[in-house]
């Protein structure tokens, strides 16, 4: 392995103390239940925000913990779910009153554990409304998953439903924007290197040069096919026509999402959006808002992923408004 | 090769079409000139801020063009100097008649570029002053360099620059600002992969799993020695040591910069983190500002550099003050 790391099975703990050490200003961490929360948690009056899932998807979610976005976040070890202790944990400590919603991706494990966790809460006398994010068009039924696999659709629900709950919104309205922008994102993805697991030592999957996996998981499952490689151009089409196909893009604003798994350069990231924003275009989609980076990875894995976000002026202002956390920050422009 | 590309040849040239359709609001690319622009520049009074080199770098240097930062990145091909017309074609482009900066990573193309560029621009009537930065500990006299190499430091050189210079700063006090933070700039990396120039086709050099290079530079030059990979609170002494010894950075706040070299997962980032800060606290160091990420990169080479700036409340607040850039972006707090 050609890891920065101590031992491979702290990863997550080791992690949390950078974490811990780098946000002194405005996160803190709760290490036995492996949290990351916003330093001013809980707000009097406003809605709880509370995702998480296994760990190596970075800056997802922890780094979408503090004003505008998360309230907490709960970290799995690596590709593995959070337990419902954690969760509970993470419930309580950032209910003010207002109650919680969970964010949760449609993982088999994840939504398993958060409802277990939402019914302990409301045992506690926390409500909580959980919103499910299922955007990812590739494949139905994968491999830790029923229905589709939720992947970046879940970066723009956190930041809209962040938004809402920071405006004073109260659970049944930052549910309902959070459910309203997970219904209408989709996202399709693509790999060109595996990425190997600490725990584990190995690549999770086979992928010789010039081939590339179409509709990869973020935990490298499988997709739609393997494949020679190809242009970007001819991936950009790959990504963008099984979205299309599946939601209607055209005649309203769209926020769209070009996302690195972790391994590729910022300036192949550009350059796919390049293609991507020219196959849109060719496509009659208008395109309001575009944010090219690594948002939801997959360790060291070398792809990209597409999410398009269907949205309105009411989502785009949300979208819009103030964040200020380690992977997303910035004021009114 | 396993790159999100079409030719080989012309991926800056595809990329650039890719930073102008997601940033339309505030940046304007000159294709001709391989430019990256803000798109209000020039500004009436403002000094303008020029900087370049090899694109593969990125978000350093077109990432950081925007308000509170540059005026202009000059896009060389990949590892590859920008050429003189291109740095005078910014640096006329960017000047509103209180000259330009230019900020300068220390590699000896990069210097006669910019050196022949200023010596025109002159000509033509625009007043120019250079920061030079040379933060590398890691050796004297490299590959591509006479003296210390420039690397982290620049990122920080260019915030603060750029702040000073949104505040109307004149040429000769922005130069200033500029010249005494790259002074105050130490830095130190390490790779545990290589990377790929696309135009070359194979891995810039050879490097076995389980070993790691220590002071490696941002193009792949070799570093102090290569050794057996150690755990990372080992890596982080070995980061941190070759920096304290040569500056002393205790007695003042400092800015550090935990730097991804573009491969390495976010995770294993802020891991290293962890272990850096526990070995500056252990030094008596004060850390008052960090910033974690892929910042200054080296294609998809996986591996992290530490750059430790020893500040002082002047360049703290330049530092904190409000940047729009795509690759930092923040409001007042």
């Amino acid at each position: 392995m050609r890891k920065l790391i101590n031992d491979p099975d702290a990863v997550v703990a080791d992690a949390l103390r950078g974490i811990a050490a780098a946000h002194p200003d405005t996160l803190r961490v709760d290490h036995a239940h492996r949290l990351i929360l916003r330093g001013d948690a809980p707000r009097p009056g406003k809605v709880g925000l509370v995702s998480g899932g296994g760990s190596g998807h970075e800056p997802l979610h922890g780094g979408y913990v503090g004003a505008g976005m998360l309230d907490a976040a709960c970290c799995g070890q690596v590709f593995t779910s959070p337990t419902p202790d954690q969760i509970l944990a993470a419930t309580v400590a950032v209910d003010a009153g207002a109650g919680v919603l969970h964010i949760v991706k449609n993982y088999t494990g994840d939504v398993l554990n958060f409802e277990m966790a939402a019914e302990l809460a409301a045992d506690a006398g926390v409500p909580v409304e959980t919103a499910l994010v299922a955007d990812d068009v590739a494949v139905t039924d994968s491999l830790y998953t029923a229905g589709r696999r939720g992947v970046g659709g879940t970066v723009l629900v956190e930041k809209i439903a962040g938004a809402a709950a920071e405006q004073g919104r109260d659970l049944a309205g930052v549910a309902e924007v959070a459910r309203r922008t997970a219904a209408s994102c989709r996202s399709m993805g693509l790999a060109v290197t595996s990425c190997t697991v600490p725990a584990v030592g190995r690549p999770t999957f086979d992928l010789a040069d010039g081939e590339f996996e179409l509709g990869v998981g973020i935990h490298g499952e499988p997709g739609r096919e393997r494949r020679p490689l190809a242009p970007a151009r001819e991936l950009a089409g790959m990504l963008v026509a099984p979205i299309l196909a599946d939601l209607d893009f055209t005649g309203a604003p769209v926020v769209a999402l070009c996302n690195g798994m972790g391994g590729t350069p910022l300036l192949e990231l550009y350059l796919m959006w390049g293609e991507i924003a020219a196959a849109l275009a060719a496509s009659g989609v208008t395109v309001a808002r575009t944010l090219v980076g690594n948002h939801i990875t997959s360790l060291e894995m070398a792809g990209c992923s597409l999410t398009l976000l269907r949205a309105d002026d009411e989502l785009l202002a949300l979208y819009d408004a103030p964040v200020d956390t380690p992977a997303l920050r910035w004021g009114p422009r």
